[in-house]
């Protein structure tokens, strides 16, 4: 299929769902159209060549607005592409449209619903891009991830998310949130689709080269938090230890480093800072355009003391080579994305809780949907690999869904 | 004094110097006027109350353009301050204008000369904030280093400069260079008022609120390229060994990691990757907008492949724990700052070799300027620190200026 086609049968779902789904804060019809004709015309131009892309509103485009979810950056037209944005486009991709995000990528919500279930949340705070890959409105969609920003909405949307390993792909053009952790990565209806978003976005083409290994050593990791997953999760579980268990070379539980069970709140002290940091412009000079949620977490961030965010930091350092060594001993760690389906309301977005512990240590994760819970929306577990290693992940990612699938 | 009047004195020397010295792209006389009075007006904001800064063109600022070095920014307006720009302005400095850098803090040289002799090069990329520093137009300047960017210059002007442990302070709204080296740092005349700035830009109170140690472990780094040290800085060398062996603790050559002498090489591949990476948008749409030099940089990034990267990466991250273990035995490490004093013309910004295996390592850095070179310009040597501990980097380079001096 050509690019124009595909793309006109991208724009007639928009069409037909967009109204339920409101994934988009900006649709480019004509300029899509137009870029995939230029395409059409040409020669191919790399991995994701007539591929319909929908990217986050903090990521900037030169030809689109980028809000942000934020009132203050209404209508802002940036003078350049995100770097990320500029890559998929010499990749070939066709920009859609700009997808809801929450309010600086943080935890105020969107008006983006779950496809699956227009009263329940589709997650955030990359909203739009996960619910508008779920509906069969784009094949691919570009978000970003500091806590569960990614694979949350992979989740509870049913689709595959990727988050690279941390520094890996380009952030300039990206609003900030924390340094530290703020990781760009997308979602797609498959791990193949998934990887040749990443493989650009990484420009590492062993993203995309990978072939599905014989077999897997697998490190169980129902975490510190499993006490927070309820029984969909625990179903779900289940389900992938009896499918996956028998095929691998090891399934058995990883053991996690002391003091593990306060990864979360370290997580969450450090992003807070950071964000304060990121957002100080904001946050001093436009208080009254920020909403409550967001204020009170960069007043909290700001109120972190130096020597309790070196502490919270010098615990993320010794972690990160801890469970780097896990890695000896296994391929992937398998671990649970989310506590249960996308919560009833759109005004929550849930809670990233499964997902700060990878997020700190900045280490690449895909999401596996494979499974429905109790009320029939998405739910699966999330495959966590070495830093540095997308390509193995990826490929471990496809041995598990071809058994789960 | 108030604030308005120590602007107008910095206003009195810009007046006078800067035809000669070319250190800004853009004043703001009548909106600093107005923040200094309102300053005066009011209680006192922070520890920066009333000091003037220039600003780096990389950086975004609300209030005025943010043209990058570069003719595809003229006349950008953001949207936004740069975080550090906000988290200044919210302690109380009055933004004066934006200083020249080279085009996107690379290689391609601003207009600015070397105050001391305006025949030669004040160093890149942060160009102007240097050279403003060093004549005295200004106690406090905004700048980045990413390979030699802040020390080098500021050796050349002979002024101290301090780039930050990597990852201390936020990067937001700053034209990203490398992921995983751009750091924002300064320029001021005295340790003590490059402390007040680095402790503003990273939140942290201890890089203010230290005291000068009773001695000192000094770990000695001629390091791998000493051979393209010349005699100035040879002497200058001899110099400070003279004055801070006798009174340190510990004064010894520092026991380099296997395979150091690669360092500078692996540094710049990894920087040139990255930097294709995140000038994505300008190197694949604005070719000839970019100058031959950063042009040639880009497609030698580009050129890198993935593996070779990830070996790169893998030797940077090998060569961190192997250093940082140095630090148990030297509180600080005194390295060359440049090969020399600043060479003549302003085309070449000067070569970065001494300040790029630091800027690998994301170690803290402060430049010692104490010497003269045989031209009569500025000469002197950097002081390296353990990461995260910026507090006692900035009161060892205290000691050492208190015995250099």
């Amino acid at each position: 299929m050509n690019a124009e086609a595909r793309l006109r049968e991208c724009l007639a779902r928009i069409e037909a769902r967009e109204g339920e789904v409101r994934a988009f804060v900006h649709l480019d019809v004509e300029g899509a159209l137009a870029q995939a004709r230029a395409l059409d015309a040409g020669p191919v131009r790399g991995p994701l060549h007539g591929l319909p892309l929908g990217v986050k509103d903090i990521f900037d485009t030169h030809d689109m607005p980028t809000a942000m979810g934020s009132p203050l950056y209404a209508g802002h037209r940036p003078r350049a592409d995100a770097a990320a944005v500029a890559l998929c486009r010499a990749a070939g991709a066709v920009v859609v449209g700009k997808t809801v995000t929450t309010e600086f990528a943080n935890m105020t919500a969107g008006i983006t619903r779950n496809p699956l279930n227009p009263a329940h949340t589709p997650g955030g705070s990359s909203s739009g891009s996960a619910a508008a890959v779920a509906d069969g409105m784009l094949p691919l969609a570009l978000g970003t991830q500091t806590a569960g920003s990614i694979i949350r909405p992979a989740a509870y949307c049913g689709v595959v998310g990727i988050k690279p390993s941390f520094g890996r792909v380009p952030r300039a053009g990206v609003k900030a949130n924390a340094e530290s952790m703020d990781t760009v990565g997308g979602f797609g209806r498959t791990v193949a689709e998934a990887a040749l978003l990443a493989s650009v976005l990484t420009g590492d083409a062993r993203l995309r080269e990978w072939t599905v290994p014989d077999s897997l050593r697998i490190g169980l990791v129902p975490g510190p938090d499993w006490a927070h997953a309820d029984a969909d999760v625990a179903a779900c579980w289940a389900q992938a230890v009896r499918a996956l268990a028998p095929r691998a070379a090891r399934c058995e539980d990883a053991v996690l480093p002391p003091g593990f069970a306060d990864v979360a709140e370290v997580q969450a002290a450090i992003q807070a800072a950071e964000t304060a940091q990121a957002l100080a412009f904001e946050h001093r000079r436009h208080r009254a355009a920020l909403s409550d949620a967001l204020l009170a977490l960069l007043d909290r961030g700001r109120a972190v003391d130096a020597e309790t965010l070196a502490a919270h930091r010098a615990r993320a350092e010794r972690w990160r080579r801890e469970v780097d060594a896990l890695f000896e001993r296994h391929d992937v760690l398998l671990t649970p994305s989310t506590g249960g389906e996308a919560p009833e309301g759109l005004r929550f977005t849930g809670d990233p809780l499964f997902c700060r512990p990878w997020s700190l240590l900045g280490l690449p994760c895909v999401h596996l949907p494979f499974a429905r819970g109790t009320r029939g929306l998405p739910v699966g577990l999330q495959l966590v690999g070495r830093h540095g290693e997308d390509h193995r992940l990826l490929a471990a990612a496809q041995w598990c869904m071809d058994r789960l699938g």
